[in-house]
């Protein structure tokens, strides 16, 4: 392993051994002295690979029966549109809970298919700190009610599942998808970009259950028809389907580890160690409410513009890679999601120790 | 080099020499000790790659300035929706020629977002042809007009460019793009899913020409308005940062060994063999008339179901992999792009010679 560590928010960090694996097999996949990205997806050791990539997450979130999962193009902005184009009935509406940037986004989409209502959860005081999180009382009226779990930008994580009685609770986990054990079961519909937590930039994966299918609008682009993907299992056309190989490998290589308790331990104990260093720091600050701290982002600053700049150039010099925040927020931000070990954050402190010993 | 030779109509080969520089860098892009697939889409260097692989492509094709060119999400299919929800009016009509399966389907798709008429331009008698394609005289009422000029499940190729007077003139190049020398002022607007002559299945290319952006219905998914996309560089979301790196490969590689008029005198030079053999053969027959014969997707039959799978199993035995036809068709079909070497029809009609020998 070489001394670099990669804090990209996305795209991000794939775990180096599927990343080996990967290019050991790269030009002669399953002895068929090809690439697997040159291959049909419709041969029989492509749809064995899908579908047994299926299966694999399925076991990795204890998904129920009555849940289809699909893999597909466009990103979360994609679904941004397909989720209103297959869930909101003609002169139904939905609700858009925002925390952040992405939830924002999602709700500006929404907008060009129908009516969305909006409530802004995000407290902005001292901390960022997100607010009460029932809505059983007015869910009713809604199609669905979106929101997202993890909002990269700020750092935001909301770890209590909000409470929409029998309504359809819809989440974006791009950004924090298989890097905890969640109930799906309380859960309508949950999609990912696959850039942070689950291979490349290109595929998108939506978990749906099995009611909410088949209710599309007319206009519906085919490709994000969820039941014409379910029924055609994801290949209605080309999938990216090197993307879906690597996404296939990190699965199995979750499931090697020892799925989601272990993977979430990891987690918990990288942000451990470094939201307990930030709040000891008397150099940098973290600006989010404890109960809401992300696992995967973690944003911190020196209070100085010029000192974050300065931080960021030397810790790229040091090996230390993509710490910039987002430019809406300036700062740092640490993105440590699934695939970064904990030697990357151990190294992200000392680098931090040192930076401040320097520049008090 | 293996002794397999891989005619798969898509996924299909990309170029050995990309594979392998793809795998040699894989995990160290740059000097970055990272893969390309996990830095950030707006970092330094892979907005060079970015702006370089368009330069480089433009150069390929010598486009005009007044064209933009695009990578977005969704592959041709993709395309499919987001083309009449960027060209056509409010009341407006397109029209669809049609010469096949894919040609066909586009026109289909299109009727989800308005009035279309539909002209079938392939003859079916003894043999598949493209009748006449001079459509000057009605091509102006409508928004545009739409065509495939390469069917890659029949194997016929449209190398007139249809007159459609001033009217705005749009392709599905999917199967035969970067294939020969094309006059891209022609045309109004050129797409292309990536998986056949550009790169992996999962990033779609649109050249579109400047007067036809902005026009986009209000109810476009966002990562589909040309507008929003020709003004985020195609960054509006993340993009399939591989599939476009290795597009990026593919143009650097094509320019290196001539660029388009050396790629055509290959492409044609395979062709021909296989057709010259085909026509003194009289074991197998291509359907196709001899004005419209692809150069990218070669069709053939024996005749007997029975022995066409004969001919696929032991084909497939010898190396020469996925001859097997669009279940739509039968028979068999060689895919031979851009990446296909010459020494891979050779081994073809070698193997066809043999067949032929031990089975008539």
């Amino acid at each position: 392993m070489s001394n670099v560590f990669n804090f990209s928010a996305g795209p991000a960090m794939i775990p180096s051994e599927v990343l080996a694996q990967a290019q050991a097999e790269f030009t002669n996949w399953q002895d068929q002295h090809t690439s697997v990205m040159e291959v049909s997806h419709r041969g029989k050791l492509f749809m064995e690979l899908a579908s047994q990539s299926v299966q694999d997450f399925r076991k990795l979130y204890r998904i129920p029966d009555n849940y289809q999962i699909l893999f597909l193009q466009g990103g979360a902005r994609g679904q941004f549109a397909a989720i209103p184009m297959n869930l909101l009935k003609e002169n139904g509406k939905a609700l858009y809970l925002t925390s952040g940037h992405w939830s924002a986004t999602a709700a500006k989409e929404a907008r060009l298919f129908g009516e969305i209502d909006e409530i802004n959860i995000l407290e902005q005081n001292d901390e960022l700190k997100v607010g009460k999180l029932d809505f059983s009382d007015i869910a009713e009226q809604y199609d669905y009610v979106h929101y997202c779990p993890n909002e990269t930008i700020s750092g935001v994580e909301i770890f209590d599942v909000p409470n929409v009685g029998d309504a359809v609770l819809v989440a974006d986990m791009s950004s924090n998808i298989l890097s905890r054990e969640i109930d799906i079961s309380k859960f309508g519909l949950i999609y990912a970009g696959a850039q942070k937590n689950l291979g490349p930039a290109g595929i998108t994966l939506v978990i749906v259950r099995e009611d909410l299918i088949g209710h599309a609008r007319k206009s519906t682009p085919t490709i994000w028809n969820y039941e014409v993907q379910k029924n055609a299992d994801s290949m209605i056309n080309t999938p990216p389907t090197f993307a879906w190989y690597l996404c296939a490998l990190v699965f199995k290589y979750l499931l090697s580890i020892g799925g989601l308790p272990e993977v979430q331990k990891r987690n918990q104990a990288k942000a451990e160690l470094l939201y307990q260093y930030l709040d000891q720091s008397d150099f940098y600050r973290n600006p989010v409410a404890k109960q809401n701290r992300s696992l995967m982002n973690v944003t911190f600053t020196t209070g100085n513009d010029e000192l974050n700049a300065k931080f960021v150039a030397e810790a790229t010099a040091a090996g230390l890679h993509a710490l910039k925040g987002h430019k809406v927020l300036g700062g740092m931000r640490a993105s440590i999601y699934n695939a970064m070990p904990i030697q990357g954050v151990e190294a992200l402190i000392c680098f931090m120790k040192k930076f401040a010993e320097e520049n008090r």
